[in-house]
């Protein structure tokens, strides 16, 4: 099946800046993409990217610079149905995640992401188009019942977890040994256990393998 | 079956403290356990509580005030197996999320909970013991295999999220509609739709209900 994966490379993942460099973000957006798209061919389905600019990646793009709603709006109108569309910083995903996600009935099956996002959706009715702005779970449930479709929860957590925030991080560390956590661990970053729940420190400067889960 | 659920009801959720005030904080406490009592029960499982202090709650419960793995290993002892222990904030939980949990297979079942807890657990080996101490979800998987046991990770994301923290009642008002969400809309919390994630606002000192969703 055809998995199409949105990804801006320019200036990803702004809200990690004040943890990682521009250079740095880049490089690990990348990372988690190589992970998604491993997850995917694995699976056994087709990826594609959207982007809106040209990347030196040996995986079928269609570039296309409008907003990305309208972009994979444009995609899914053009595609054979169905079809899936699959955040690319989602780390955490493995194929039989993706397999349990496509089990799901319904004309419309929504992912959804912490903090109100849709990490992935598969799309089985050409009645229902994408809006990412916002809260977009709220509003994509709008859209489908609005259109008169069947509409699921995909239940898989690993899908939930997307990649936004420093303290995502952890949950890299602790639960994926993909090339994202490679990343990490290759830059520093290692397990710090607290009183709360586990966060991400990072060795400064420093240029050998920091040690293990400290926890 | 028998479902452990432990329970603080004198100074829960401390890292809401910038949020809720102690009286607000047992209040929500209660409201989310009785979320979890609900979809343990609707899913056909007798739940049992185990607190450190005596609960005026029509639910038995186990007093004990060791502390908190201790007291549940206690338990784990005499208990006929296989048992699952369930957290009190897991209020996204519905009986269909607790179906997938058991159905899943292993001599011990472990739900990640973001941040590294361990959110819920099946035991089926009286070899296995808890331990909540620091980053438990490694070191429960650290003690299932040291006893030689097979362990499995469960999948729903109704599982993987626990209310810690100030920006985790945004899931609760976006996905469950149930004792926890109408405790936070009577007390004038609603979303807030900004760039990143979703947040939750709250009106204060008002009486009246807060509108809906703004995204």
């Amino acid at each position: 099946m055809r998995f199409i994966i949105p990804f801006e490379g320019r200036e990803p993942k702004t809200r990690l800046g004040d943890t990682l460099s521009l250079t740095e973000r880049q490089a690990f957006a990348r990372a988690m993409l190589r992970d998604v798209l491993i997850a995917v061919r694995d699976a056994g389905h087709d990826p594609v990217i959207v982007s809106p600019s040209p990347l030196d990646i040996e995986t079928p793009t269609i570039v296309d610079d409008s907003p990305l709603s309208e972009a994979i709006n444009s995609t899914l109108s053009t595609a054979v149905l169905p079809v899936a569309v699959v955040m690319a910083d989602l780390p955490l995903v493995t194929p039989s995640t993706l397999g349990q996600f496509l089990e799901t009935p319904g004309d419309v099956v929504l992912a959804p992401g912490i903090g109100g996002g849709t990490n992935a959706l598969v799309v089985r009715d050409s009645a229902f188009s994408v809006d990412y702005h916002g809260t977009s779970y709220l509003d994509h449930l709008d859209i489908a019942q609005e259109a008169g479709l069947t509409v699921s929860e995909a239940g898989p957590w690993r899908l939930a977890v997307d990649v936004d925030e420093p303290s995502d991080l952890t949950e890299i560390l602790l639960h994926s040994d993909g090339h994202a956590h490679e990343w990490l661990v290759e830059h520093g970053f290692s397990l710090e256990t607290t009183s709360g729940r586990t966060n991400t420190t990072r060795a400064r400067r420093t240029s050998s393998l920091p040690g293990g889960p400290s926890g």
